[in-house]
């Protein structure tokens, strides 16, 4: 009987403060710009996934939430296998290494804790979780910014998710890629009262996929170009220095402002792209209203929100703000009862009929936005800043013995 | 008895293809940018101004749509009345006339013949029809071009309502203001074919006001400055040709962009401004779909929409296209029976039912935009290009006899 080698992973949920949005070059996903993230815990949202080299598997072979997936021979998920098993290789023949595996064929089992509907994009965690387990079953010695060169061929934020905490992708400049990595900016336990509320926002049109959606904007916007060359260098950098002092009131400005940019040049696109509806229109006019009224009493910004490309609003508050901030969305975005898990214990209970909390705090202007029917906001989520991806046991482990997925065996 | 001077003017609406955000100079109306408009058909859009000077009257009063506006010292309103008697003051100098009458009092009477909740500006043809009824009461020699200096400074975008046709607002450099301000690109009869269709949106937002919002925009927007120096010189060149030559294709494209970037400034914004909702985006989902069918077919562009600072669009198309185009909107927007005035017999008839007359073009894809109740576009107007401020007879007036608008005599 052959060695069966096999290893399992989980990766996180990062969602940039600082937009990544136009690639430079679409095959080794180079960006036009640098970006910034902050990881989210893996305890609520994460990608996890199972390798298993054996001689025996006809092919490498990809299931997705049970679902097999096809690795198409010059895909994304191809090209980082292959680069994998050149890491392995050179890593072999480097230390000369007797017994050589580099080539054998993989079964590989993904699994996304968290719902496709959530419109939460899980290419990230999921390109991060296979790069890591893969590491893990070659026992690869290649540091994560090593790793995040490999998972950003994959998907370009996934090379983000390779870190904890607040985590910088350098855009660098080789045309090779060699230096378009990730680096660690702080860890989580530097700020750990960071937290985030996701805003579940529904949506009735299909948008555009932020594969095409980025590229149109780097053909056509005219505004694309400055925010490239003068405006996110500065930003990275400022981000950078109020993470590294715990300064959410300029953390908080310059998130808005960049999530406020991206969705403008978006919308500068030919034809222009919207990620935002009118629900999430109204998320950004309570935000505003609830940081006047805490600049107005000096206490500086209190929450921000960010937007992919899609609806869901995502808020970064501190912990002490979030109870607060929960409080005042389902004053106007009721929620389904039972659907809120408060898994972080804010209210005091495992599962919570959050519409019998909602308050509007003192002085508040409540015209700012109307009162939405239930369903507009279909959740909350409410996580924090979280580690890098996690090494798990063989228990967890998604493939079966007969080498197919779990839920398939 | 003393003699009673008296004159009574119209002026058109102007909507602009090349947006007008930001002013350099807040008093004197100074903008940061050119622009460049439409004028609409008075026939359908226009306002009315009946200026009368007299001795008696105690001191200067306006009266718009019946309701007297009170004139600030330092307003506009006072600025453009106190404007206008200095040009009459030097025309009387110049021209050694004997007969001197540059400071008696006036009554001013102003009427909209469109109602406010139309959502269209009414200050652009509120301040030229003002402007125009002076001029004329004071039998002055200026031009539209001298007058626009004037009327600008009520209203910025009031200088354009000068002319008809199609029309430049120049920025300008001097900082007294006098090199800002309107010229004809084209008159009306050089393309009568360009006509317009309104799609009034209703909201449940009050908008930012356009005069705080490009203040606003101008203070915090990284990305207007650029919109500013590179991408709006070029786009008032190349527009012109583009309306010299009759060209709708180039002239679609450069509108719409225009109209993007106009908003995704607003976006960039700090805190954002959102001027469309869902139903603006609808209907730009429509329009993009629609020009795509006809490029496909061989045809290029043949519409384009444009929005100012509110959800309403404005769709430019030529003539032989507008019924297609009515036809397509009230597929996704039925309308209330009744409510359309066909006032340039696009469907043979002075008033329709506009649902049974709904159609989608052939080839057109239907799911770029979901069905709307009636009402989420409240009213559609079908006009064309114009000319500019006319003159009109005394049995045009507003005021009566006794110097009262004669809604109040």
């Amino acid at each position: 009987m052959s060695t069966i080698y096999q290893a399992t992973a989980s990766a996180p949920v990062n969602i940039a403060v600082i937009k990544y949005w136009g690639k430079r070059d679409t095959k080794l996903i180079l960006p036009t710009n640098s970006s910034l993230s902050v990881t989210l815990d893996q305890d609520h949202l994460r990608s996890t996934t199972t390798s298993r080299a054996d001689p025996s598997f006809e092919r490498d072979q990809l299931w997705l939430n049970g679902k097999e997936d096809e690795i198409k021979a010059v895909g994304r998920l191809a090209t980082c296998i292959s680069e994998m098993k050149r890491l392995r290789k050179e890593y072999e023949i480097k230390t000369q290494m007797n017994q050589r595996y580099s080539f054998p064929q993989f079964h590989i089992a993904s699994y996304n804790n968290f719902p496709t509907a959530a419109g939460l994009a899980s290419s990230a965690s999921g390109f991060a979780a296979l790069v890591a387990s893969l590491a893990q079953l070659y026992t690869l010695p290649a540091s994560p910014s090593t790793l995040s060169l490999i998972a950003r061929q994959g998907s370009g934020s996934a090379c983000r998710s390779l870190f904890g905490g607040f985590v910088a992708w350098q855009m660098g400049s080789d045309p090779s890629g060699n230096d378009s990595l990730a680096v660690q900016v702080a860890p989580q336990e530097h700020w750990p009262q960071m937290h985030a509320l996701i805003c579940v926002v529904s949506d009735d049109k299909k948008g555009t996929s932020s594969t095409s959606g980025m590229q149109r904007t780097v053909e056509t916007s005219p505004l694309l170009q400055h925010r490239i060359k003068y405006v996110v260098p500065e930003r990275m950098e400022k981000i950078s220095k109020a993470i590294l002092e715990r300064d959410f009131d300029t953390f908080a400005k310059i998130t808005m402002a960049d999530s406020n940019q991206f969705h403008a040049v978006a919308l500068d696109t030919e034809p222009p792209i919207f990620y935002m509806n009118d629900v999430s229109r109204a998320i950004i006019a309570l935000i505003v209203e609830y940081n006047r009224l805490s600049v107005e009493a000096g206490k500086g910004y209190k929450a921000a929100y960010t937007y992919d490309a899609g609806p869901n609003a995502v808020i970064y508050a501190l912990e002490e703000n979030i109870k607060e901030i929960v409080q005042l969305i389902v004053s106007y975005f009721p929620q389904r009862s039972g659907e809120f898990k408060d898994v972080l214990g804010l209210f005091g209970a495992s599962s919570t009929d959050l519409n019998a909390l909602a308050k509007i705090p003192e002085g508040f202007n409540g015209a700012v936005a109307k009162n939405f029917e239930v369903g507009a906001v279909k959740g909350l989520i409410h996580t924090r800043v979280g580690d890098g991806p996690r090494k798990l046991g063989g228990e967890e482990s998604l493939l079966a013995e007969n080498g197919l997925p779990k839920t398939l065996a």
